[in-house]
């Protein structure tokens, strides 16, 4: 008999089911990194923004897309969704795809406005209002990132222009890649009748809402969270490769 | 006769020589990205930090060291350059290497202490001081990173502990990975008998004392950069592949 290699030693940890979190302990882990280990909000919010721009040029490489322009739209909300998907479209400039930006409501908040003015001041056009005739949005894009709404926002009734963009993103027929919770989503229970993403991106990790999503692409980008948290809330994450911020579920 | 092919209108530009900046001009790029693109310090510091992680993974993958542990050190000063390194620390101890950081002058600017806290609480640890018997740093890492002195710090007289700790690692015979510019040097004129870094990673874009460099690698990581910088200050940065956010000149 062969003597057991060192290998059989070391051997991989087995393999736990990943968890889905509640909306409490997505809020739990946020106050966490930022009061114990000392993140600030902007630069979450460059991390998770950076990560979604990788996710996308993931799941829709330049070359792929259908359209000669490698244009896109993002939508972003008021409050730290939208902040995030504001840093996505800027990193997917700077990957050389061709976003666009529609922000409804542009937030007071002096961090989300920077991020605002750093989009604005490498020329990323903003769209002043939503066509909705989604046929004019097909036409002109290769697909929606939505950036509405997250964890903060999922509570209560949704209101304008909210109610609106989503009954139009509802039937667009591009791709529709939504960032943490899909808008509209209950961050627990999901929604029966809202978008159907085609990619969803979980930031962190995933909410218990993921657990409905139908689309082809679920990509997790939590990479730099501290080992002592995905301990803690037994994340149970899966392992990224190389020096990858996101990884595909 | 063939007609021309749709690429030979749509040629690459011509490459234009690198342009090394002058201490003004590096100076005057980051008042730029402040003050009127309104990067936040923390996401700048993060960003750069990241970038100079990428930059060692791609120098010295985790499989190519010669020590069975992943080890290395990262010398940090008390300005912006030593946040740097913190954050690449933390980078770097995501992406499995085991940094140990020496940082011998403690900031009390809250934004520094942050990023900090961050790396004590993912329990990297901290030397209290260095040997100087550099055997016994060669012995400990595989490498050492230099994130002690940038363009803020290259003006005047060298002070303590800093004169030590360059005639220390004049001394050691492991790779020296320097970040933005090589501790000791002027932004301008480099050093005549400083530090040989073996790794030179230029930040935004290269300073004047990178043409003295004589070492292997030398990376810019500058990509984040908005297109009218790089226009006004004819940076001529090469392209960067896929999306990297480092590039090996």
């Amino acid at each position: 008999m062969e003597k057991p290699t060192c290998n059989s030693t070391h051997s991989k940890k087995a393999i736990q089911p990943l968890h889905y979190l509640s909306r409490a302990e997505a809020t739990s882990i946020e106050k966490e990194l930022l009061e114990e280990f000392k993140f600030g909000h902007q630069q979450l919010i460059e991390i998770w923004g950076h990560a979604s721009a990788m996710a996308v040029t993931k799941v829709f490489p330049r070359q792929s897309l259908s359209k000669k322009q490698p244009t896109l739209l993002v939508i972003c909300g008021c409050e730290q969704n939208g902040a995030i998907g504001l840093v996505c479209a800027r990193h997917l400039r700077v990957f050389e795809y061709e976003p666009t930006i529609f922000y409804p409501k542009k937030s007071s908040n002096p961090l989300y406005r920077d991020f605002t003015t750093q989009c604005e001041k490498i020329d990323i056009p903003f769209l002043s209002y939503l066509p909705t005739e989604v046929q004019l949005i097909s036409d002109a894009y290769n697909l929606v990132v939505d950036a509405m709404l997250g964890v903060e926002d999922s509570l209560g009734e949704l209101s304008e222009p909210y109610c609106t963009i989503l009954a139009t993103l509802k039937q667009i027929r591009i791709p529709l890649v939504s960032l943490d919770v899909p808008s509209g989503w209950d961050v627990e229970m999901g929604s029966s009748d809202g978008i159907s993403p085609d990619v969803l991106v979980s930031l962190a990790a995933p909410k218990q809402c993921a657990t409905r999503f139908m689309g082809k692409h679920h990509l997790v980008a939590g990479r730099f969270l501290p080992y002592d948290v995905q301990k803690k809330f037994e994340l149970n994450l899966p392992e990224y490769p190389g020096t990858e911020c996101v990884v595909s579920l």
